[in-house]
């Protein structure tokens, strides 16, 4: 950030009265710009013994494999968030069940939350954002071409807790250490 | 905003290419602005058969008693802005237990996230956004003087679960209609 959304103005970095943080503040309208973590939201789409994944058409991570997720948007409740990220990507419509997986991203500043899910009918397609959408069984998952983290922790989660039956809310966070991602869960559900 | 933080050219409002709604974009280097929903972090303190609240010392609603919450900042995961927000707002520590309450209000753009905690001590006090802190038992909370729609639907469902000994995961929607705030609960919890 180098300039002053509101007047043009350069912003500066300083620590605002009343606060102990750094943030850009405009020199001259002295308005503060403060940032703060985005939030991704999607589904876990289920037929069955199936999941739907969608091949990825746009970057980041182009021809590798995802369940439908996305930035939240304005004006939206998350429900309506994954519902519509699921249409947008896999041109399915779900039946959104629990709030399932949510997972802290501190070093890019997101928040990542996965619902379940239940596949209301066959009609799925590739959307704008995929070259491919298909459904998979448990053997069947490219573990070796998942787009991100998150969606293999995901997947490894559903499988876990479907062979037992019960799916209670996991939190976790995601931190990256030598190049590699490392899953620290809790505080547990209650 | 009227202008491009990254440049400082003046910005207009038009549906980027593979886009299907209106954003910021500038329209000299093209960057386009995307806004997001910010999230709430807090957490309920809880001491035996009492909660902590805080009596908030600044806009907006000085005066009114409140949980400790506040928004999540850049870098940290939602219980370390949990843990943040109560040592600021009643210099308080505690113990993260599960998450309680997700709460999304659509019209403000924003999603609140409640923690169920225990209070480690008893070496609370007022934080500088604070001009009292209190425990309170269930029949002592100011009910009529809480702050937000929802630290009051927080607090319903926490003392509604107590009786039960049992604390679900609570998702809802916080909707204003006709200057009335109207909660409407789900998906539930598996």
């Amino acid at each position: 950030m180098n300039f002053c959304s509101m007047c043009g103005a350069a912003v500066i970095i300083q620590i605002p009265a009343l606060d102990d943080r750094e943030r850009y503040v405009c020199c001259s309208c002295d308005t503060i710009h403060y940032q703060n973590p985005k939030v991704i939201v999607g589904c876990i789409p289920v037929w069955d013994e199936h999941v739907l994944l969608c091949k990825r058409a746009i970057a980041p991570r182009p021809g590798y494999w995802t369940l439908p997720a996305g930035f939240m948007e304005l004006g939206e409740t998350l429900t309506e968030a994954a519902r519509r990220e699921t249409l947008e990507e896999a041109q399915a419509r779900v039946e959104i069940q629990n709030l399932y997986v949510v997972i802290n991203l501190p070093q890019v500043n997101q928040v990542y939350m996965m619902f379940r899910s239940r596949l209301q009918d066959l009609e799925y397609r590739a959307g704008s954002e995929s070259t491919d959408v298909r459904l998979f069984t448990e053997d069947e998952i490219p573990w070796d071409n998942l787009a991100f983290s998150t969606i293999r922790y995901t997947l490894e989660l559903y499988f876990q807790d479907r062979s037992r039956g019960q799916y209670p809310l996991h939190l976790g966070d995601i931190l990256k250490e030598d190049n590699r991602f490392i899953f620290q869960s809790g505080p547990e559900s209650s």
